[in-house]
């Protein structure tokens, strides 16, 4: 497991990362590590990132036009309903071009995805070298609502604790970087957002009374989440835990900690597989 | 066929509509058809267009979420390379929510959708209720490429022809809007920007020495197209032909023709499908 590192100041992963002893319950949702200036400060790194994130996404795709070999990204966000995950999608992957997005929103499966292993829908909606994946919930759902809904019994549950590790190992060791983000808000927050969710009838499509009903095993959910970080927060494959009662802060981080990841991987424009000089002649002469 | 009409002095889909006696070869590329201002002007008229835009978008979706009958939208673009294609899909789908979006674009067929007809890998692709489709590219290469390549029989494009308008009747019947475009450059435009993909060595991954052997062949694609408009604009999809040598006309013309489809589906907020006030009640209590 990751060791947290305790002596960053400017917002990075490593401020982030679900290290060994990890607690949840001590992550304050309305904290924003590594960013002092508050909202307008966030909002202008968060603009300011945009070039940077969209920039490296399209080296990445470019690289991956001519090298099969070229690494992917997949992001997997899981959090509770209202902690914003949407807004990610929107604020953040959609600074970039969406021709090199791959976004899946995992619901409650089909009786087709329940006849088969819980990662048989998850490895079709792997993404290709050179995109960005993006999971909208994930694989993590049958560890989570799985467990504290008893969807499976405790012996299958721990199987797939295993399996996840081994599935994110392979996918990791196969050329995408894995980023895990936990969302993470307070009860607090979401009834003030499932609330507003309930005044405003344009959003009222939003709201589902099942929400509530989730929203009541909140600290079981907690529980559940805190044994997904010690279980399956790996080096390959670290966990992060986002505090998100703040949008703009959740917003920030994730770009952050992609802009890492693309970083790791260091795209390089391809050079032409062409004579540069030959086809400006052939060009001029069209 | 649509009649087109001439007394149009906003921008609106009916200034572009491919109507009976159309002909591509009398379409100006240059040209802005309904906007007067130039790019500032244009830039600022696109601009505001987004909200619009997404707030309908965000409507049809949340429509499809209580109502399986809700239509879809599906737009079709097809070009010349270079034409802006992407700079469409970034810039003006860019806009809305990703989640209500699939995009496809169609590459040459593979031997799998090969041994099928063409319209098998397009079925696939249809958008389902509630979404915008988008195709950067579609079964009309089947009778472009198709046919100026000589890659199926004059008898099975002009089959395809026919298969065309059956499908797209039965898509159109089973809810979904179709707005078809053609982005029109004018042959110098197109070596302009190739030319500035040669020069720069970021831009050489979108540079295929392939693109000067279609340039070679202008005329012909241009009567190809002709003939698309001729065998395929229908009351039901009609074609409209975007000048498109000013990107932000291109951008302003094909926002202009979405946003019109959506208001002839004029979506609505679903009303809420619970009881509010209890809701209220029991979320104040949780």
């Amino acid at each position: 497991m990751a060791q947290e590192s305790t002596h960053e100041t400017e917002l990075s992963g490593a401020l982030l990362r679900v290290g060994a002893g990890f607690l949840l319950s001590e992550v304050d949702p309305d904290a924003t590590p590594g960013v002092d200036g508050g909202k307008k400060d966030g909002q202008k790194q968060l603009a300011d990132g945009e070039s940077r994130f969209d920039e490296l996404q399209e080296r990445l795709y470019a690289q991956s036009r001519v090298d099969d070999d070229t690494p992917a990204v997949l992001l997997v966000l899981q959090a509770m309903d209202t902690a914003g995950k949407g807004g990610i999608v929107r604020h953040v992957i959609g600074a970039t071009d969406p021709q090199g997005v791959r976004l899946k929103a995992f619901k409650a499966p089909t009786p087709e995805e329940r006849a088969h292993d819980f990662l048989w829908r998850i490895e079709k909606e792997l993404p290709p070298a050179g995109y960005i994946g993006v999971f909208d919930r994930s694989h993590y759902e049958d560890v989570l609502i799985g467990r504290v809904r008893e969807l499976a019994s405790p012996k299958e549950i721990e199987r797939r604790y295993h399996a996840i590790n081994a599935f994110e190992e392979r996918v990791a060791d196969s050329g995408t970087h894995i980023v895990k983000v936990m969302l993470h808000i307070s009860a607090d927050e979401q009834k003030a957002r499932l609330t507003e969710r309930l005044d405003r009838p344009d959003k009222h499509w939003k709201y589902h009374p099942g929400d509530v009903d989730e929203r009541l095993l909140w600290p079981q959910y907690m529980d559940a989440y805190q044994t997904v970080f010690e279980r399956t927060s790996t080096d390959l494959a670290p966990w992060h835990v986002v505090p998100a009662n703040a949008k703009w802060y959740a917003r920030l981080a994730v770009q952050t900690l992609l802009i890492e990841a693309f970083e790791r991987i260091d795209p390089q424009w391809p050079a032409a597989d062409f004579d540069v000089e030959a086809e400006k002649k052939r060009l001029a002469a069209s």
